[in-house]
């Protein structure tokens, strides 16, 4: 399973997708139009608009309305990965290095607002009004969740605050991206649903991965020291199936108590969770988001995009980066 | 002349506008909640959505969209202010602590963008898609408009860059304001693009007289040290005029090679620039702009609302703070 089995249908109308995400800096300060092809190079395999083009293919709607969608989704999660990088201190996101690692805070604060600005644009382009309603509120989902995880004590495990943060970090746009292509489709409600819910759980599943690669990925391509999230505080999927087996670990126990910032002790809690069974059972809990996403394409006319939708659900579980 | 005497006849629409404000944090963290009450207590004269209000109602407009799009853009205007702040290091506005002053970096980014999310979804709530589109178009002029003034080499004289400059900075959203208002009302299309015109002009003059402010004003209110534009290398139309009377002051002449760093140089500057008659020449061009506006207003048919925009025209060239 690799990405070119679902990436195949729509090769042609992702580089339209990029070419629209281009032209937002167009009319902008050459520094920004600089900025932004650094962004668009450093860019990842669009899987957000590549969902968004596949489930829209899939129904009917029209591409030129698919690629704005896709150009603006694609460009409010680069927005929100300027922000991010920034917040966060990174320097490096896939091997290159961020904005923040070669401009100033300011210059990075405004370029994240301009993208912001840009997707909305692009979302209003959709001429769609409850497209745009639910793209603003995607965005508040998106930052509300990145506020509470700020204000929430570190250390905690809890399955539930895990899931809520997942969905407002990951699965909301998925959702979302998903949901609108159904929207701009001549679809009725129960399938604009159905692609609802589709999104959400290979967002979540795609989460879930991520944070089990924080564990078990190849430390150059996942570009972060192994259980960077431990370390920082974060208990994810992994953690949390591994407090429930070890409630008495004394790494464990420390961690509602600040225990995280002790780097050696995390470093034990990281490397006793890679040698439990902790991330295989994370593994099994995205799939199960993974089969629910296939039922839901079950009762789909066969076609290519229902195919590269399979394909793409399986990929998300399958990947290593 | 004093803001009472253009705020009466939509007093009681601007605290439905304020609730409006407030409720966008309702779903949201804690701390978040606080951190809207203390931007929105700290908040200033609501003139943008009095202009909204005025314009709307003297057109008919329904007063749910008026409220709408006065929160909407009062909150877009806070959120760049929270991001300006930040960026400037600034501690204090109107006399309060800002965000950033109380608050890590991080948290004020997020906040900031989680009004600017907030702002988006009140813009969509209008249902009025060209609207939409103008508030995203007007975000990305003054988010571009900031980069702009960052990559701009400090020091520059320039009337050109200057108008550009303001207009990002304060005059767009003006106009925005007051046309949107129209859109949302049964009014022809001369007389949306009269509104715009007269939010544009008295966007204008309100920065102009914000650059003389930093001149002339009373410090303890203006809240900055008198010439701060100058001692941070910003060219402001007081100097600009100040430049042409005296194209040979040595101070004038060291600034487009950095000697806006120099503190006693500039301090001297200020001295020369507020002795000379050039604060008066900018305050005349403000009253330019102001008697366009007016102009522009002779046709309406009379009632209060036409009345009390005369007042805030008229209002903006007076005012001391």
């Amino acid at each position: 399973m690799n990405a070119v089995t679902f990436l195949s249908p729509v090769t042609e109308e992702i580089k339209l997708v990029e070419e629209r995400m281009r032209a937002q800096a167009d009319e902008s300060h050459p520094d920004l139009r600089a900025a932004l092809e650094h962004l668009l190079a450093a860019g990842g395999k669009r899987i957000r608009p590549t969902l968004g083009l596949l489930v829209g293919n899939m129904l009917g709607a029209p591409l030129d309305k698919l690629v704005t969608l896709g150009a603006a989704v694609e460009l409010l999660h680069t927005a929100t990965l300027v922000h991010d990088d920034l917040i966060d201190g990174a320097l490096l996101r896939r091997g290159m290095a961020t904005l923040n690692a070669r401009w100033s805070p300011p210059a990075t604060v405004l370029t994240g607002d301009y993208l912001f600005a840009r997707a909305a644009i692009l979302a209003a382009e959709t001429d769609h009004l409850p497209l745009m309603k639910l793209f603003s509120e995607t965005l508040a989902i998106i930052v509300n969740g990145e506020l509470t995880q700020m204000f929430t004590s570190r250390g905690l495990i809890s399955r539930d605050n895990y899931y809520k943060r997942i969905y407002a970090k990951t699965a909301s746009l998925f959702e979302m991206t998903s949901r609108a292509a159904a929207m701009v489709s001549p679809s009725d409600d129960a399938t604009i649903e159905s692609m609802r819910d589709f999104g959400y759980q290979i967002g979540v599943a795609f989460q879930i991965v991520d944070d089990i690669l924080d564990f078990t990925g190849d430390q150059a391509s996942v570009g972060k020291p192994l259980g960077s999230d431990l370390h920082n505080g974060l208990a994810t999927l992994p953690s949390i199936y591994y407090a429930e087996a070890n409630p008495n670990d004394p790494d464990i126990l420390s961690l509602p108590n600040g225990g995280w910032t002790n780097n050696d002790n995390m470093t034990r809690l990281v490397d006793n969770i890679r040698a439990s069974d902790a991330t295989k059972k994370a593994m099994l809990e995205a799939e199960q988001h993974i089969d629910r996403a296939l039922v839901i394409l079950d009762p789909m006319e066969p076609c290519a995009e229902r195919d590269a939708l399979e394909n793409l659900a399986k990929y998300i579980v399958n990947r290593k980066v």
